[in-house]
């Protein structure tokens, strides 16, 4: 049955749905992996031995069965924060293995969660109770690479660091950058959608992929391909205006329409040259006056604009242990100064070094900057970009740490670090030890605000001194409570602060006309059925 | 009911099922607008003498009836290629106006065509029979503008040319530009996903556009609002990872899921130099050259890089009376020669000299290029881009053009070209004067091939000697039958040179999805259900 879809100008869930503690139940009617599947599945892979691991025992000898210990890493979180206990790892070398699982799991209603590098910061790659654990680790060769158009095409587990290895001494580059690069897959980045930190300059992967191939879980493991080269038909191209641009749902799904297998994408020349300059300044204010003023030196060799305060900059320093690279350092009891680092990419260093000595010299001047470096050698760019990328890691060290990554308008951006800070005071959240700093630093040039909350443990009293309070701050600030990781189990109860009611009911049904019985990440991504107003128990995938 | 997606592992329909021409009859179960129908629809306008245009007559003189005259610039195509013969025009002044109309037509079964600027160029904006045009001619304001991060939001009315007259004195420009600027909406932008002149710098409208908000033609003419600015919720904001894109599939749905009715968008710094050079080289394969080379010595302030073949030139100066740029002319028996356009822009003039100098110098040196110019001011660049912007123009004036824009790797792209050349004098259509010329042009940066072929009449000898072997060329090719342009009447027959069954199957249950009734466009963009072997009738939209 096919229900007109909600309507409503722009109707924001004014109170939406929470998610109770404990997550919703595990759905009755997925069925318990056992040894007959255990069979099966290795049946349906090349080498079983080496894509299958499995706790459960074999009744005829025909596999050892592996201890829980091995499985952990895959069950649980880069923040070990989400904890599930999957029984079964399948690690496929081919789409057409993954075809032939996913069909496997739709015929006998096995629950799947899909999962790269497990670098995700929202708990949607591990499973929540018992899904089976599906990784792209098998999947990892480089397909083809034109180095005339730029175009790369990869499986979707090669690791995001390998392909800009494979790519610089060809003289070029991924347009995308993180802080995980070493271990997340560039099916993982396409399915969360990562931003990270070359997005100023190269645009988001809603630009740069051209072509996705996915498998879908339905009755025959189908098998998309949109846009991908080989074969006949439009492959790899730039330009394909011929129907919808299906492969866009992909980018950000999570893993909830289908399993990214294959990618496409238009890979940007190497720069010649680097600068990067880290400045410091009195007050956010300023650090929104550099933005404008970099921006019209620089123009089109900006490629990183980023900020962080002094809580976060003092967070690292104690973590390295490096020296502060600024001279002065603020007073007692004065007002904490702002961090800006500005990068450049060029094709001609003269060029490019002019450039920002322009702006520099004009930031001094007009008194806007009170101190700053400039990277001098290959070196210097490492570290003081390290100063910047080092925060999540420095965060993790420290505790436990609830992490938001938010968008909104720049000039709103760190007064909503600011409140939290006043929130915790009243709470007495920081005298007591249970919060131990707050830190916020991000991307100036998308608007994108991290907020680390480092607290000694998890805590529900933190969590609900958190939540949902930091939404509704970011909703009112016209912004998204997610920016760039996703919604995963985290925030899937909280979509409605971001997205009005129409939006979400238009998702749901996209979700179910790809996954017909809600096998792939169940509880995650979106609200579930029961916590919303508009869909009935009756339609709701069974 | 809700069927499993085709399967199949890139099964492209090696013979796609070809349009039979005439085209499809109309549904019979549409209503056909009368006397009653207007009467209700201008209940629903604020200002119903000035938003609805009509041929029906008022029973009782409620409204002025038009002539048939005064619709046929709606009923008909800017190539004058394709007619319709709808009684209805509604231009509604607002969004409340849109959602009420649809929902008017969805109740009674209304076919409706939506129309922006009416330039498309495949047939996709006029009604094929009756259908009711809903023009976007009166919603035309600028809703906002953010002179910090350069998000312009406007109704999807507002015409290509004035969002860059807005924009230019705010130091900021549209991310796209195409010949049509003064008469496309931005809407209409949006829905063909508009390629142009600019993608090679600023990228494609999937990544530039932020926001649009939608009205669906159901139940209610639900508004759908994604990353729209004010009000509660996310808003125009770079980054916002709470969902599917949604957006994205609006982007190219030529109005087969909805009404784009307001847009938010980014734009970038207007670069504060320009430079234009055109230069003559001896063969395609040194256009591929001078774009290798180009892009070394330009990086990031290559702004265009266009070709253009000799029959090309000769016909635009034929046309605008204008001289030739170059001092040589090729001999008699000589190889025609081919020309390309470069274009910087950037925020440094003297940078941008000394890199261009440096790439003409290098590419004189090593005897690549034979001859050039460079423009030496704002005049020139204006004539310079008129050699490649004039060419539809000037094809229009010398009779029917059969217009294929086409995307391919770059270096099997004109060979198509040479191919065509060689099956109309094998049929002999140059000798008896039914094809007057067959010229090649495009952007070479994003291998993007528009062949214009100049016909003495519309002739379906000349048409069929074309298709369906323009679109087998291009499939063997690994290229896309619609780079640009859409689909619309023209080419929806044809996706299956593009698009594999499975992907085609997940476009109409998309499209389904969002229009339950499927009065939105009928006939057009994708083949019809009893073109395709996968649909039942059962499921088909009545
Ligand atoms: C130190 C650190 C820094 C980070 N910095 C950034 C940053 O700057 N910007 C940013 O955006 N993110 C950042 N992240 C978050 C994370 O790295 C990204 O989200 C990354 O893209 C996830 O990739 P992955 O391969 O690890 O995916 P996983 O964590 O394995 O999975 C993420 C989600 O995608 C799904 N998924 C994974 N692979 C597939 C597939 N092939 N098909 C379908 N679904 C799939 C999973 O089910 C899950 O829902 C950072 C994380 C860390 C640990
Ligand atoms: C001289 C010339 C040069 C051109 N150059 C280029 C070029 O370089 N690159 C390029 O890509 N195209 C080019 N085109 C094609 C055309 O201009 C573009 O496709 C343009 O984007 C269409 O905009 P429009 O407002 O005229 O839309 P229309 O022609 O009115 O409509 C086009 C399609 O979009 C749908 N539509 C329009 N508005 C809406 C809306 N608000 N909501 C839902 N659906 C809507 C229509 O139903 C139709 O299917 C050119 C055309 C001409 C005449």
């Amino acid at each position: 049955m096919r229900r007109p879809l909600a309507a409503g100008l722009r109707t924001f869930a004014t109170t939406p749905a929470r998610r109770a503690e404990p997550p919703p139940p595990r759905r009755p009617d997925f069925k318990k992996l056992d040894a007959a599947d255990v069979a099966h599945l290795r049946s349906l892979l090349g080498s079983p031995d080496s894509s299958l691991v499995t706790t459960i025992p074999a009744p005829n000898g025909e596999w050892t069965a592996c201890a829980q210990e091995d499985l952990v890493s895959y069950n649980s979180d880069w923040m070990d924060k989400y904890h599930g206990h999957s029984p079964v790892l399948v690690k496929p070398k081919s789409t057409q293995e993954v075809s032939k699982v996913l069909q496997y799991c739709y015929q006998k209603r096995i629950a799947v969660v899909p999962q790269g590098g497990n670098t995700g910061l929202v708990g949607g790659g591990v499973p929540l109770y018992d899904e089976l654990i599906l990784s792209t680790e098998g999947l990892n060769q480089i397909r083809d690479f034109d180095d005339v158009s730029g175009i790369l095409t990869a499986d979707a587990g090669a690791i995001l660091e390998s392909l800009s290895n494979f790519l610089h001494p060809k003289g070029y580059m991924m347009p995308l950058d993180l802080g995980a690069k070493g271990s997340c897959h560039i099916g993982g980045n396409i399915s969360t959608n990562a931003g990270g930190l070359r997005l100023l300059r190269y645009g988001s992967l809603h630009g740069t992929v051209l072509g996705i191939e996915a498998v879908l879980p339905d009755e025959k493991g189908t098998v998309l391909s949109i846009n991908m080269p080989g074969g006949c038909g439009a492959g790899a191209l730039r330009k394909d205006n011929t129907g919808y641009d299906l492969k866009q749902l992909f980018i950000g799904a999570e893993g909830t329409l289908g399993v990214v297998t294959g990618v496409s994408i238009l890979t940007p020349r190497l720069p010649s040259a680097y600068n990067v300059a880290v400045l410091s300044v009195p007050d956010f204010k300023s650090v929104q006056t550099v933005f404008k003023e970099t921006r019209t030196h620089l123009g089109e060799i900006l490629s990183a604009f980023e900020f962080f305060d002094h809580e976060g900059l003092e967070m690292v320093l104690e973590h390295t242990g490096a020296q502060s690279p600024f001279e002065s350092q603020p007073e007692e009891g004065a007002e904490k100064p702002f961090y800006v680092l500005i990068e450049t990419s060029g094709s001609n260093k003269d060029h490019d070094d002019e450039k920002l000595g322009g702006l520099l010299e004009s930031l001094l001047e007009n008194g806007t900057i009170s101190d700053g470096t400039l990277a001098q050698d290959e070196t210097q760019v490492q570290s003081l970009w390290s100063l910047r990328e080092s925060l999540p890691e420095a965060a993790g060290k420290l505790g436990r740490v609830y992490k938001y990554d938010l968008s909104m308008p720049v000039k709103d951006m760190y007064s909503l670090v600011e409140e939290a800070r006043e929130r915790f005071a009243e709470k007495g959240l920081d005298k007591d030890g249970s919060i131990k700093t707050t830190v916020g630093y991000g991307h100036i040039g998308d608007g994108n605000l991290h907020i680390n909350i480092v607290a000694k443990d998890w805590d529900p009293k933190v969590e609900k001194t958190i939540e949902p309070w930091i939404y509704e701050a970011t909703a009112k600030r016209n912004g998204s409570i997610s920016a760039e990781h996703g919604l995963g189990l985290m925030k899937a109860p909280y979509v409605g602060y971001s997205k009005t009611e129409p939006a979400i009911a238009v998702m749901q049904q996209i979700r179910r006309l790809f996954d017909p019985r809600g096998i792939l990440s169940p509880a995650k991504y979106l609200p579930q059925a029961s916590e919303l107003p508009f869909q009935s128990e009756e339609e709701r995938v069974q």
